[in-house]
């Protein structure tokens, strides 16, 4: 039997345990008043942090929620094709949780956006068969990341930490149970904290 | 004028965020089914960490509010002396934050446990004063904590993260505002991630 891929999981949160402001929206993806709070560290540090960059967008799918893909909630606005232009930056399959049937969506550069409606486990299931031996990651938000926590569905956990507090948003590893977790790696720099944690089953 | 005391806080936190579980008591001190699980690197990796556990223990004076330093609330039990002991850890001035007035107790060792009515700003002053030179270090517990960094009065943040969920309980950068924080150190081991925040006023 062939070895499950790898899942995997990178997110930038806050210090206080937030991934994104609240009433995120197309003018404010991040939620009021967050912007690029959160991920400075790969904006104004890309070379420092180039090799974590690249570990967090060379896996072989992605799985994201609809509140990451869309901004509006409810049945599909077709001209909506995501947040990153024609051509995103996940070059492979990305399986978006709906519960809005939606035909797939291919862009440019190899992302094929596909809407999954029958849950986390199916979704994962598609994404290991895209993704042959490469890893899955798991992109977010937080709600659908503390989903595949709670599931045991993520192997490796990977934190970047700014060092910021927001106060309120959404929060990442709530409701996801007593996990397993071992810090492998850590790392960082003025902006952000790197901290790698294996997750066992 | 003399330079004032640098304002220190150690504090173990779980990666969710947590310094304690719920409902503490005598029986469980850190909360319901938490015993040593956010302290088991200064337990069982003591010598690794020694200097950590050194930086967190060399003020001239500490901070603690009430509920650290005892499981009742309301009116004091005269036979309560702290957790530690006959001669607690501290070896120094320590300051208890209550509103139930009680005369200062000298322990063996150098701790004297002053009790402290009159608010956070007062029992700061006092303890630089009792410090001197020396740093004064906010002991916790987040409560304490929270209201020195809401104030501004807390200028090295030493967290110590463990790779545990609690999921529940006593909720540390709650309520703080938004604090000007900046990572200047970064190391861990398997129990724990340490991260030193400077914080800016």
């Amino acid at each position: 039997m062939r070895q499950l891929s790898k899942v995997t999981c990178d997110m930038s949160m806050s210090l206080d345990g937030f991934t994104a402001g609240p009433r995120q929206s197309l003018d404010q993806p991040f939620g009021e008043g967050v912007d690029d709070r959160l991920h400075r560290w790969m904006f104004e540090q890309a070379e420092v942090h180039a090799d974590v960059i690249e570990a967090g967008t060379e896996a072989g799918a992605f799985i994201m929620g609809r509140n990451m893909f869309a901004p509006g909630r409810g049945e599909w606005d077709l001209d909506w094709n995501g947040w990153w232009g024609e051509e995103p930056p996940y070059h492979a399959p990305v399986f978006v949780l709906t519960h809005h049937p939606r035909e797939s969506v291919t862009m440019k550069g190899g992302t094929t956006f596909h809407f999954v409606t029958d849950g986390i486990e199916s979704a994962l299931a598609r994404a290991r068969e895209a993704a042959g031996e490469r890893t899955v990651s798991i992109a977010g938000g937080a709600h659908t990341v503390n989903q595949y926590l709670a599931a045991g569905l993520i192997d490796e956990l990977r934190l970047h930490i700014a060092p910021v507090i927001l106060g309120q948003g959404e929060r990442l590893l709530k409701d996801v149970g007593d996990l397993n977790l071992e810090p492998v790696h850590v790392a960082g720099t003025d902006l952000v904290t790197h901290v790698t944690y294996r997750v066992g089953r």
